[in-house]
């Protein structure tokens, strides 16, 4: 049985009939079993037993009661599933929670059904999959390749179709490199979106609970369900932004850094920078302009993770057990944290004050861009090169995503292609914090470009921004014109309204104001221009605006209806009707 | 000659011709010069000399280009004059910076002289004003009492009225302690809003630069002309909310906390109570409602900060020095700093999520609260009792003022009345991050209450909230009210409209939605309500409005306009008219 797990098709297959959860389970639990052996990817894979009540749980439950209704995923083993054990990837470390990790109450209560605890590199340090005694987790498609880690078999137990998605860790790129060894999207969004609570910790301040999808459409959807305030996660945050991903959507023109040919390191892989500009004229063709950016505050940042004081917050989870049981923490992970007791507070906080200065450079270097694109891995190296060189290896693996989290910023990793061997390789969109459905949007984007025709039909919306169509004062260069600038607002298009509108120039004034008015009859089409400002900045361009002119809804020339300017009618007294003009700029320059 | 040095009175006297700003400067400097040897409070008065060239400036400059004209300011020793030395009442540590910090340029870009330099417990370590080698600084009022500190020749210089208003700075209370001493408005705005670019660290994480002024108003005046990004500060940071301070004004209703009877401390002090009492009172007279508060993670937060890791901020600054040269550290200032090299990295991160933990329940707590009150100080302590227990006794001071740089909230400590030995009694109000200008309205209503004729009218407004007339399914209790409620919005009136309007009940739905229109002739009154909500949030509800429906101005029963709910003309068509009604839930009643 080789269903599609992706959670549209395994809906539809569910509503139809085709399967039902309790069949589907156990077939993917057998199927695991089987590849487990070769793979290494559960440390835990559920009994039938252990499934039973959760399968019990959507007897009788209504599909359309539950968005994740009998969804199969994985579960990283440094999350907490009740009732399982937690390992870390350390026996010694073990413990058998009584609560699930919020994150996978979440997941339970809206239906989805966990397979099994999944391997990593040992408390989540590492970036290549084959540091656990649970064996090396070999690549999904070229096994002489690592699957990539920390998040090692949660990648697999996707890419292998045991399950529809998995969850995993990321504090250093564990939820993107494999992501990109593997052909899926991983999303690391904003630190504090997904709770942690119920996580073991790798550098609490920096950690990430992550997905593993087959489609970016996939991570937005799961992001929306999950992303909430967790009392139990000091530190979870909700979202300021406007930005749930309920209109989610493929993206319209926009502006993406693209690192600097110096800062671009491939590590001698000589297919790296063709495969990285494929994935620029990709985002190109979807009407992206690229912008090039100096990426060495991001990398200098990224040094600060393994040479500065972080390291300090591992330790502070295995240093306990590393210093009573040397044995029990394998070799590698005991030589990165064996710098951890010398760290001092000085150190500590100047290591702080150097980050700060870095993120506010790298802020300062993200202005008007949309987003970043990089390569997600310079070179994939092969488990034997691993072996060789265990430490270097496995830093280059972080080199495109070390910065990420210590610099608060979103991230999805999404296929972009695939190396001559047949490895997948991928990129990664990364901006600001609170920016990731418009990073998925763009990640969409660039898999529908990729042909990935299973995808369902996009709307067009930029989540956290809002569109405005205005027609008089507020065009560009005119008297009002700086309200929406100071705001942060950019010229999206000059168009034309709907043919069903007439223009008055109002009494009073300056600012002289035109009111746009929808008729039934004797409407023309009037010239407007469509900005876009943060939806946040709404609000006070809002209460600026003077009766008898407001913000309602405005229909452009190819039919739709987009916020902007409307006049109440009462303000019409003393006006004069400038339709045959066509907009305001020509009324202006008729005056004169 | 004893000018009223306020900004707005200043100013007339500048305009009027009273007085110029070369003859009032020079008149200040001798009259600090003359108070110097009591009161210490300047480290460094400018010479007629070094005054010169800011005069000259002035000259021939048009009052009305500069908003800070000819106004008298001075400078805390930790805070960098060009060309004159800073010393953070260390000589040992004395360096002569060749640029003025970031607020210092801000402050003479806008037409305001510096008279001097002020005195300062030694690195800003300390909490009363008499931790310096440039001698103790006693209170203006009671010189048995000290002046508070760190920021204590600021303070004085202002209470003692040598400047308009003068800038301290503020780690754990440096800049509140003295203003509840000395009578004065002291301001520690949210971190970063003020850059901390030219000043010498105490903690850098959580230092503030502070204004003493005689009044809130000038308070926000400042606040508003300085709060700004500053590429010199990394740790500088933009206000998200419309929060600019351009239409400050008195609060209307307000839920205020107050800290439950067990976390209130006075130390002894039998009148603390009753003058916090009447605080209360005070507030609400002007229309808050006391809501009690349980102040427990506030203070365990607050313990943090002299027994955890943050020492070893102030010996990131300090610490050479005094490893170096022992004696040049006053023996109280090495006494705090000796346990900082022991400190280590683990244990700062653990700091630092126990902190954090703090603040997400602190958070919580203030959750449906507009702000805080509490005493500034629980007891005033003498210079001879600082003498006998100087840790101790500073530690007390700052019971109520420790925590609040750490939790990342905004405070105000406003003079609230007096003892009966006369000394100045003050409270403090506090709130989350870029609340600043909403506290500082409470702050001015709150001297409005105590009868300072001298403040200029007031608007009615809160700064980062929008209002919003809502007039069909968004009133409390029906169908749409949720999207409301779901962006924190809260009901702040049930008024009618103004005389001028039509209610129909427009064609289409569910959801049912009245159309309410302004017409010249035959309006009545319509049933309303008010509501408030974070202006971030109008945006996202904007867009979800459909047409015919908007967002303009409405004019309400006692003739002031408002946001809220329009209606496009063309949408009336099928509609019923029912003002005859007075409102929507009239109507509904009516159907059912």
């Amino acid at each position: 049985m080789n269903f599609n797990l992706q959670l549209d098709a395994l809906r539809s297959a569910y509503r139809d009939g085709q399967i039902t959860p309790r069949q589907l389970l156990l077939s993917l639990r057998d199927k695991a079993a089987a590849l487990n052996p070769d793979y290494h990817l559960f440390i835990h894979l559920l009994s039938v037993e252990e499934l039973e009540p959760y399968l019990a749980a959507l007897d009788g439950r209504d599909l359309n009661s539950l968005p994740l209704y009998g969804v199969p995923f994985a579960i990283k083993d440094n999350i907490d599933l009740a009732g399982i054990p937690t390992t870390a990837a350390c026996p010694a470390f073990a413990y058998v929670p009584e609560r699930s990790a919020t994150i996978v109450e979440q997941l339970l209560a809206l239906g989805a059904i966990p397979l099994g605890k999944t391997n990593l590199d040992q408390f989540a340090t590492g970036l290549n999959g084959s540091r656990s005694p649970y064996g090396a987790c070999p690549n999904s498609v070229l096994p002489e390749y690592p699957s990539g880690g920390s998040s090692a078999g949660s990648s697999l137990a996707v890419a292998l179709g045991v399950a529809s998605f998995s969850l995993g860790t990321d504090t250093a790129g564990s939820g993107r490199v494999p992501a990109a060894l593997n052909n899926l999207v991983g999303l690391k969004a904003t630190k504090g979106l997904i709770s942690t609570g119920g996580v073991v910790p790798a550098c609490r301040t920096l950690d990430c609970v992550t997905t593993f999808t087959a489609t970016a459409r996939e991570a937005s959807q799961l992001l929306a369900l999950t992303a909430r305030l967790d009392p139990r996660d000091a530190y979870s945050r909700s979202n300021p932004l406007w930005n749930d991903g309920s209109a989610f959507g493929a993206p319209r023109p926009f502006r993406f850094g693209v690192p600097r040919a110096k800062d671009l390191e491939f590590f001698g892989c000589p297919e790296g920078p063709l495969l990285f500009g494929d994935a620029i004229d990709q985002l190109k063709a979807m009407g992206g302009e690229a912008v090039e950016l100096d990426l060495s505050p991001f990398l200098e940042a990224a040094q600060l993770l393994y040479e500065g004081p972080w390291v300090a917050e591992r330790y502070s989870v295995a240093g306990e057990l590393m210093e009573q049981n040397p044995q029990a923490v394998l070799p590698v992970i005991r030589a990165v944290l064996a710098k951890a007791p010398a760290v001092t507070g000085v150190q500590t906080f100047r290591a702080q004050y150097r980050l700060q200065t870095l993120k506010a450079l790298c802020d300062q270097a993200l202005e008007g861009l949309d987003c970043v694109l990089t390569p997600t891995i310079g070179r994939p190296v092969t488990l034997a090169e691993l072996a060789a060189e265990p430490v270097l290896r496995n830093s280059e693996l972080g080199y495109y995503t070390n910065f990420m989290n210590l610099l608060d910023y979103a991230a999805v990793a999404v296929p972009s292609g695939f190396m001559g061997n047949g490895l997948p390789w991928g990129v990664t969109l990364f901006g600001r914090a609170f920016t990731d459905q418009y990073l998925l949007s763009v990640a969409d984007g660039l898999q529908r470009q990729q042909g990935l025709a299973s995808l369902a039909p996009t709307t067009v919306a930029r989540h956290d921004y809002a569109r405005l169509v205005v027609c008089g004062a507020h065009l560009e260069g005119l008297a009002l014109n700086w309200q929406l600038k100071q705001r942060g607002a950019r010229l999206v298009e000059s168009t034309l309204s709907s043919p069903d509108y007439q223009l008055y120039a109002l009494a009073g004034g300056p600012p002289f104001r035109p009111g746009m008015v929808r008729v039934k009859d004797g409407g023309v089409a009037i010239a407007v221009e469509v900005w876009e400002l943060p939806s946040s900045e709404l609000g006070s361009f809002l209460t600026g605006i003077p009766a008898p002119l407001g913000l309602g809804k405005v229909q452009l020339a190819d039919g739709r209806w987009e916020s902007g300017f409307i006049c109440e009618a009462y303000g019409l007294e003393g006006a004069v009707d400038i339709s045959h003009l066509g907009g305001w700029r020509a009324y202006l320059t008729d005056r004169r």
